[in-house]
């Protein structure tokens, strides 16, 4: 089903600037039904229709990320995405905060290494006025360089902060451990020396590159009408003359072609901290693995809860961590699996050996069944939980639209899910935790500590 | 309403044993619909339905918090919430985690100066498995010497964890830079020294004195029937033999006799962070003061959001810092109001000066009608917003009965909000904004910009 204004607009213009709508998928009774529209222009607009709430969460995903960076411009994505909140042509910074605010919406946006996200979760009633302010600030902002002076400030002030946040920077240490100084690699934030670098012209030129409708996704879920969604966001993007370019299609998902060799690496950071922060990983599944099910099983059963391996053995049993959990990241190539473990410095020896015990353990085919069918449960179990939730669901549909290219119903991923065998499991567990691991430290780590360190990854 | 089984009961025991239930708030269309029923035994269960939801959260609220602590004892509130999940005369510590896990459910705890909290998120069909294993836990636990001992390890991490996220442990310095060594001063965690002298005797009798019955309130959220949820937690204490003192009566909601001075103490801790980390606050409203909607619309107008006063001075104006934002913490007889910011140290003295001025400017009345009216529609939006959640609702209802001992509808929180009028917001930012500040301070600051802090709070 095309949109009133959709069909008025291909009248008047080539038969190629057609808006087409697909129903991906049906849902039952209303909800969980999955629409996207392709406008004139190149731009993706999904849907999921939750009639049963109150609220919906209107989102842009754009398929930037630091990884598109060279060494010069790291972080100028990051950075981008605050000076899009620092106003438009229409509206200045606290125009666009006070709208949201006003209504008592949660405004919003993350970057990360493949794409960024501006989202806004309001009451259905307010969806008209948060899709507006979202396409206005994607399509129509200024970088005004004044702003990009003051927010640099701000950026600095973030990367202090997450220095002294050492549970969360050891996971950009293990970014650099595994993958090195590559796009990959480094920090999402940047660092200091590239953010007091980056000039405003390098930000708009990057803007302008990168922001083109062909390569935005917009994804809304919740209480929403596909076809006005639709009308409302094809009149913003027209407003601001992003579509007309009529001819042009969405890009594919992003590829890529790194493969990521086990390395054995130990880095070691020296601070002043209280506790240690490790992170022992490897090489993992890229995003469109078909053996990423079977890996959301075993990382579940492995350290995805309180009765998970690492839980039991290193926290329940032992008291030796307070936060121990194991991770899966996956990019469009490649990806990484870690254990993540926080203790004070006397333990680490004693934490670390467990770990990789365990590791060794489940890689040599050592989860029960009885591991294997709780996992399963857990994420089958929470994945319907998540479905309660219109800002997951708006994150769901945007990030498969990007990435994959698809949707998959929540029906389908629990098959997915349920099908997974204690074989594949182990089959993947083999492949995966076999592997050489790496290692990354953040701590009051003695010189001959950390040399000890190395025969953990032997 | 009296359940089937509380009939039954009641025809076996004294009259008084019989459970009394009350429909609190009437709900429309069956969505918001509050029950209580108090149980022989003095325990009281409150549910509120929203039947469009496939989820349930169960909790259990305990009237008990670091506040009432010897200082020998501080901590133990907190050390027993841990050992409730360690294991029961039924369960050992891995039954308590699998059986949640193995439903996709979200289980968890958390301990505040005033109360303290159990809960279990899970879908309505596996309702009757997360009553089963949270009541169990608060009736059953074991409190063995060796789990004890190896909770002793985790708890010293979880307080070396909080030290080495500043922006956390700033707010426990800032509550005794108010409130000083006392119950309400010390930290929920309790400290090094208290952790480790603390025995399992100690533990013990704090569980058996503070978890009775008659102190706990039950509450549950989503898509749950009143009558069914009555019955198994009534059917879970019974088992435990935790309903037989019949004419026992819920404890009141906590009431003290603590007055708060502005101080305008200023604490420095120098530690080696990237940030300077800091609070500056004075008495606030305690939970029950009148005023408390009018400080609300205060505090969302001063430091609430994007659009707020603290955010657009500090932040979107000037880049001075990352995170800036103020908040209220209402306790039984008194409470605190704070504006936290964080910042590299070579801006303190800006950041402090700007939060100042703007404190000082807003409780001389410099708040526009146009502020007031968005905070107004800012807290009534995420009021809103805040339904869809039965973690929410849950907490909601359960915090209502035990610190208010009443429940109130939203349409009624609705009315309240928009009563609010910028003559009783500049009356409560006069009294409350007025008073002398006191300050809080981690961070790498020299001895001679640490003295300069005085004249922040003159």
């Amino acid at each position: 089903m095309t949109s009133r204004t959709s069909r008025t607009t291909a009248r008047a213009t080539p038969a190629r600037a057609v808006a087409r709508t697909q129903t991906l998928l049906k849902g039952k009774d209303g909800i969980g039904t999955v629409r996207r529209t392709t406008l004139p222009g190149g731009l993706r607009v999904v849907t999921e229709t939750l009639p049963s709430v109150r609220s919906a969460t209107f989102g842009i995903w754009v398929n930037v990320g630091s990884r598109d960076e060279t060494p010069t411009l790291n972080g100028a994505t990051h950075y981008l995405e605050h000076l899009l909140f620092k106003g438009t042509a229409k509206r200045s910074a606290l125009d666009i905060s006070a709208a949201v605010d006003a209504v008592g919406g949660e405004m919003n946006a993350f970057t990360a290494k493949e794409y960024t996200c501006y989202y806004a979760r309001v009451l259905d009633t307010d969806l008209p006025l948060a899709i507006d302010v979202v396409c206005d600030m994607l399509t129509g902002s200024l970088i005004a360089p004044e702003d990009v002076d003051a927010e640099r400030g701000v950026i600095l002030e973030e990367i202090a902060m997450t220095e002294d946040d050492p549970g969360d920077c050891v996971h950009d240490l293990f970014a650099h451990t595994m993958l090195g100084d590559t796009p990959l690699g480094r920090p999402v934030l940047g660092t200091v020396d590239t953010i007091n670098a980056l000039g405003r012209d390098q930000i708009a030129r990057f803007y302008k590159r990168h922001y083109d409708p062909t390569r935005l996704v917009v994804a809304a879920a919740g209480n929403v009408d596909h076809a006005r969604v639709v009308r409302q966001v094809r009149a913003a993007f027209d407003r601001a003359g992003a579509l007309e370019r009529t001819d042009a299609e969405p890009t594919a998902p992003r590829a890529g072609s790194r493969t990521l060799r086990a390395n054995g690496k130990v880095e070691v950071v020296n601070r002043r901290t209280e506790q240690a922060h490790v992170i022992l990983g490897m090489p993992g599944l890229a995003r469109t693995d078909d053996r990423r099910w079977a890996m959301s099983v075993l990382n579940a059963a492995l350290g995805g809860g309180m009765s998970s391996r690492l839980f039991q053995e290193v926290r329940e049993k032992r008291g030796l961590a307070y936060s121990v959990y194991s991770y899966t990241s996956g990019f469009a190539d490649c990806g990484l699996f870690g254990v993540y473990a926080g203790c004070r410095p006397s333990q680490v020896d004693d934490v670390l050996r467990i770990c990789r015990d365990e590791l060794d353990a489940v890689a040599g085919g050592g989860l029960s069944d009885d591991e294997v069918s709780r996992a399963i449960g857990q994420l089958a179990g929470s994945t319907v939980l998540g479905l309660e939730d219109t800002g997951a669901l708006m994150n769901r549909i945007g990030k498969s639209e990007l990435c994959w290219g698809e949707q998959m119903s929540v029906d389908d991923m629990l098959a997915k899910i349920s099908a997974v065998t204690p074989d594949e499991v182990r089959e993947v567990a083999r492949d995966i935790l076999g592997q050489r691991p790496s290692l990354s430290v953040i701590g009051p780590l003695k010189d001959k500590q950390a040399a000890r360190l190395h025969d953990v990854v032997a």
